[in-house]
């Protein structure tokens, strides 16, 4: 029943879906009487991914679901029994039994926002035992929802504003909810929309999809479909026998390209035919099964020319094979031509739709002036991120009973950022983004039209900066458990993307050795961070 | 209860988990009356992944959970409604929420099997429009667990046998059941355990784990344990204090190693004394959050002395930054003196665990001879797969009704090889592997000791073969929806990619430019696909 109610209760994580060492930790914290000790984490990154200087926040919706129903079930209690010293104190069981997300606050980045180094995409606060064991879910499903989004966004730049981007790469995710989360955070950062059913069921995704060439292959042109007939658009006049239109198109056709008759594939043109008896209103040929000039070419324009007899209007087609920009020109000029030659104009302007292990250079190969290619699908290189398959986010304590923690660390790279803090985001008078100051919680909001004095992370030298505006960056999101407004949509998210980066400078938005953008410290936080540095209390 | 009863139910892939061409090609199926009609498809991959000339097949038991349990739901059928066209005949609808895998067949390599281009891993076959909507789900579910098992095992021969290695990258992967799926098909592919709780309940995997910088920091030295006292070993004698005994081991250590007995971080020296009270059995130190030489190294001893004296025995120690092949050089030779000067010889010997970001360059360091780590815990590199983040299975139509069915295609890569198959491994005297052959499924299998003409895939001309051994690939492994028999366990199928390994000659198992296993086609096939790619009929 639960999973009636709740659709997408299966693709939730679950509680141990965790690090065994979450569990371990657990019993050393209760073991220490710390459990209920108050303490604070954060969730951010060290670098911006694929070599960029931004990323797009995301993943908070799944956080949101994972932390309201998080609770251990008795056969979770039991395992991790099983997997932990067997003289353990059995209070520590009853204690797990026990545990949910009643006393943890949680403050996030809103997802679509842009998000950069050492900026907390989420603050997480409560009990030290509970908000550990939410380490490893957390990052698990904030870092690829993030980089995904953030590859989306980066592919959605290099094809400008027009194409129509498909998300089509379930087949090369990491398993089911790998596919899910692509399909998702793809749309939110700047996809169209996915071939990905279950996107569209569970998340309101928008939908594409064409067919595939075993559906093609399929057809040997022996078939009779049990009823060839087919009414016009208009319902008005008698119906037709679509096979039969199409063989009398096909002659016209091939007599205009100067094919022969016999070469288009039979088979192919029967698998056209019976998708368009399926789909008069929406009719889409898939053309390089067999030969995309001498064939495929072809008996599409047969069946759409029959179909336009009708009323009705072919909707795309699709080429999976060789290189994609030079035909779409071809087919575009072979479009042109037929539309003028049988007074169907509507056919000039059919999408042209491409797929075939599309990358970053690719698609600003299709992309390019003058490209005839409309509707460009790409699954791996989404999917998998394959410039950088992992956002490497992290989870680190900051405080614990108010008390400020820093890990300190040999390497600089991996020293992280002490107390509870606040983030701002500093904009000019145009609304461009200047930088984003860190600071301690405590500390008074930067005051738009003053100037501030700030610790550019990596620099030596303090700076100062008078923004025109100020924008707080993290939102209350969940209060003791409390979810404390509704979430927006995952088109509003989209839409907050475009306009997040429709505000970055475009030095921040090249692909390609950008310009990084400040992220600083509060005098006061740099004054925290060198005392703890040097081994000073707080 | 579902849910409670499977506890794999909510990881198991669902039907509306596919492209939506699956959903359109369906429907085209059937208004051309074709929707029984038997086909068969072939799931394969065309190159092998990273480079290398071998892959692992797995997924399997993925696959049959799926297909044994699928069946659109009332949700799911209504979900398809809405997004195929309004006046689709409500027949079709009927027929979907009758769907089922009681009419599919499904042959498979076994899990930890060998792999390689054009060999299928899985051939289905069953009713024309149900085995294509399978497709994506299979795609997802083999696809990964492939590519992902067949890394641990290239991880594994760069480690070689002895270096115990832990997959801990739950955290990067695509979202939970990335996770899951990589946990659980790292360990197959030759991995000895997970730090994921998930994969050790659901899938037995040998979980491994042990604390975090958070668990550190979240130390200052001022917390009083509720209850200090630890029983000796051996449950004789008074119980002691330990973080006294700790102070007192601590100035015995600092003097041995010549630092001052302030320099060791007390919050450090606490969450380790926290830990060894939940752990005196299995005490582990994470030795780098401040500084390995001058605070977690003599914090890791004094507290591993303390309980040393008690009669237990630290478990290891982890280091997450800086140069690991130096410093666990270095820790060992501390090791071996401090063990030497307090008489505690199994210190000498207590292992030595290494994380961050190990790649298969850093990998190849750290398993170097003389190396003395112990233990090594890899996680983007295993689950991102980042010299190739997708295997790129596909899944192709072979026959309906009987009759081959091939893509032609201009793109030669892309052909496929047509009708219903049988695949033979040729072994030589030695037990080693020659070559596989694929041939039509009705041809008589080869016979160990007689000559054999076949053609290599790639070469122009014949060849011959004569095999000491033939075993059949393909195992029959659900009839008409049944299962034919008890998968075996993942230890036994990882014990299975082990042996498998060892039977293939070192030169295609070379993880750079390996010689690639030839895989041809029986005399028969290939004039098959001669003659239907000259557009003969079968």
């Amino acid at each position: 029943m639960a999973a009636e109610l709740d659709p997408e209760a299966s693709a939730a994580a679950r509680p141990l879906l965790t690090d065994l060492y979450q569990a371990t930790m657990a019993l050393g914290y209760w073991r220490a009487g710390r459990a209920r000790d108050q303490a604070e984490f954060e969730l951010y990154f060290r670098r911006c991914p694929f070599g960029g200087a931004f990323a797009l926040a995301a993943g908070l919706r799944d956080c949101v679901r994972f932390l309201r129903t998080f609770r251990l079930r008795d056969a979770d209690v039991q395992f991790l029994a099983s997997v932990l010293p067997s003289d353990t104190d059995p209070a520590f069981f009853e204690h797990l039994r026990t545990l949910d997300c009643s006393g943890v606050t949680v403050r996030a980045l809103p997802e679509g926002s842009l998000a950069f180094p050492s900026v907390p995409l989420l603050q997480v606060s409560g009990p030290l035992l509970v908000v550990q064991l939410l380490e490893t879910p957390l990052l698990c499903l904030v870092s690829y929802a993030s980089l995904i989004a953030t590859n989306a966004a980066r592919l959605r730049l290099i094809a400008g504003p027009t194409k129509r981007l498909l998300e089509m790469g379930l087949r090369r995710a990491q398993g089911p909810d790998g596919g899910l989360t692509a399909s998702t955070y793809s749309y939110l950062g700047g996809f169209d929309g996915s071939s990905n059913v279950l996107a569209g069921q569970l998340r309101g995704v928008p939908l594409a999809g064409t067919l595939a060439h075993s559906f093609v292959t399929s057809f040997s042109g022996a078939e009779v479909p049990p009823d060839p007939m087919l009414a016009p658009a208009a319902s008005q006049g008698p119906r037709v026998d679509l096979a039969a239109c199409v063989e009398a198109w096909l002659e016209r056709v091939c007599a205009h390209l100067g094919l022969g008759v016999q070469e288009p594939h039979r088979g192919e043109r029967a698998a056209f035919v019976a998708y368009a008896l399926a789909f008069p209103r929406a009719f889409q040929g898939l053309l390089d099964t067999y030969s995309v000039q001498r064939s495929g070419l072809p008996n599409f324009l047969a069946v759409a020319l029959a179909l336009g007899e009708l009323g009705y209007r072919a909707v795309g087609i699709r080429l999976d094979s060789g290189d994609l920009l030079q035909q779409a020109q071809e087919i575009r000029r072979v479009f042109r031509t037929v539309a003028a030659q049988f007074q169907m104009p509507w056919l000039e302007s059919v999408p042209i739709a491409v797929s075939n292990n599309i990358d970053e250079e690719e698609l600003a190969r299709l992309a390019q002036e003058g490209s005839e290619v409309n509707v460009i699908g790409i699954g791996t290189t989404v999917v998998t991120c394959p410039r950088q398959p992992s956002l490497g986010c992290v989870y680190k304590l900051v405080s614990v009973g108010g008390q400020p923690r820093m890990k300190l660390t040999e390497d600089p790279e991996k020293q992280t950022l002490p107390g509870s803090k606040a983030a701002f985001r500093l904009l000019g008078s145009d609304g461009s983004l200047l930088m984003d100051v860190l600071q301690l919680a405590e500390e008074p909001p930067p005051q738009p039209g003053q100037e501030l004095r700030v610790w550019p992370r990596g620099a030596r030298e303090a700076c100062v900066v008078r923004p025109a505006h100020v924008e707080p960056l993290l939102r209350l999101c969940i209060q003791q458990g409390q979810l404390c407004g509704p979430l927006p949509s995952l088109a509003e998210s989209r839409a907050f993307a475009q306009l997040s980066l429709g505000r970055l400078n475009p030095e921040h938005k090249r692909l390609e050795q950008p310009a990084p953008y400040q992220v600083a410290l509060s005098d006061e936080l740099q004054a925290l961070v060198d005392r703890l540095s040097t081994g000073g209390s707080s």
